[in-house]
């Protein structure tokens, strides 16, 4: 998951930051961004290439805190922009509700999702998007994959994090796990 | 519910569907159209007028039986169209999963779902659309109501069937019953 | 998915069902079983050895058609009694909502789920069972295995009809797919 | 939403809690407390009676931060426990995904999920729980009420921040919403 510019609470400092994470879960939206027909099946799956906070360099899905005061829509508007760009024109869930709940903490063995800097709790949606796409700040790429493609193993040895589960996940939540 | 132009078995007469009604549940999906801004908020619910399995002319959303081969999916886009016309531009949603099952009988008291003719299974989905809908074929209007006007008590009133419980559990999945 | 005794319409010869069948999608529902610790998570899942329609006996979660006039929960305590015994205790879910929907074809290529004898579309549920279970009709064993063993490849190998996706599904479902 | 005890990190002071409430969302579970029949139906919905964030006495549903280090489900069966008794038997969900998604904020406007103290964003359950329920710690009293009663206005008027909404999402999502 990747740091935010905080446009709403620049005053929270990198320490305040840190002090928090040492003792509070943060709470964040985690995107799938996909392409879908027109009868809403799943075509492609977007990985961005990306810095991640285990230090790696790997392909990843869209992350990012929830600010004090920001709805939870307008966050995933906000970090899917930052990261697709801002003519992806996102279709985003009718329901608030998550298609999944990915629960990391900094030991790698209690959920299988990791994150060393934090406990984070992340509500996860699958997001179709129409627009045109382009990678923007932090990511250095963006790949569109086939269902097919996205599971390979050779794919899933590029996500760290557990972003490959959530992977799947988004596919099976789809009814396209094969 | 309305009676569907049976494109595929066009074969399948007035004479076998209602032996079918009368010895088999038959399979629906229902589709409740609404209006979505950029952050996928709900902003109008769109109920058609139409006259319904109890003789009524009734409000009611996008209703239609499952054919024979026809996928789900398939079927939605179908009676999308069927009702808004064909450049609705429905969204439909990439998990098969409907955010509700509706259970019509004959007997009204069973369920609060009636369907006079059969006992229909209904998969109902919330779909956004898009584009530009005109009641087409069997409706007589379209109207786009907001989530508060669709929940008053007058315009409650002139839905039959059981379509009004449908559309606040719709409100209510999409995080917007007030 | 097995044939039922079908108590509420018995009259419903072998011949008119054949009839049906080949003109209108059947509706199942379809639970897969689980044990589920103190906190919710799946522990085991239960797969069924039984005749297949495919002609194979095979490993395969609960599954039966539902009655004229039968209610969706009414056909899933049914159908878990008639294929686990009395005393299984099943959580029957609070919403109607299947958790995905699978849809049968006679041909094998259209969705993956395949059922050579109908179109069927089969509302799946994931029901955790608290009692003791124990084969009974039809089926010839149950076995309860852990997540991890359930999605083997050895495993996998003795489901058809497409109930391996479906048990990879509920365990995505269920936060627990690896 | 009520205090917790920090069995995990009691070093987090009223002052620490309240510095990070001013700058960060918080991140909590709530859980609507059912009856359910043999058939999953909901036949009562449990209400608290308990001192809230905005200084009232109110019906409420269970509620609480999830801790450092905490996963969602241990943090659902803790605050059910506290609230409810140590032999209410919990049914938690196997899914992590919430129902849906409440988000609370100092200003009641914003959402209509207003708590005064903090933007929390809250993972909103529906509980079957099948034990011996009493209130116990921060509750003054626990009703079992029936779908019908629970949506009453006399009762709705009795709830506030919002309960009385995600109440009526919870029976809509159950099906049961009249």
């Amino acid at each position: 998951m990747s740091e935010n510019v905080d446009t709403r609470n620049a005053w929270l400092s990198k320490d305040d930051i840190s002090t928090m994470r040492a003792r509070m879960p943060i709470v964040y939206v985690e995107a799938v961004p996909v392409r879908v027909d027109s009868e809403g099946r799943i075509t492609h799956v977007g990985l961005l290439l990306r810095a991640m906070p285990d230090g790696s360099i790997s392909r990843a899905i869209v992350s990012g805190r929830i600010l004090y005061n920001e709805r939870v829509r307008e966050c995933l508007v906000r970090n899917l922009e930052k990261d697709l760009g801002p003519v992806a024109l996102p279709r985003i869930p009718p329901s608030p509700a998550p298609f999944t709940v990915a629960e990391y903490f900094p030991d790698p063995e209690i959920s299988g999702f990791h994150d060393p800097r934090q406990h984070a709790v992340s509500l996860v949606f699958l997001v179709p998007c129409d627009g045109d796409c382009r990678p923007s700040q932090d990511a250095l790429d963006l790949a569109w994959l086939t269902p097919d493609e996205v599971i390979r193993d050779d794919i899933r040895l590029e996500m760290t994090s557990g972003h490959d589960r959530l992977v799947r996940m988004a596919l099976a939540h789809a009814g396209c796990l094969f």
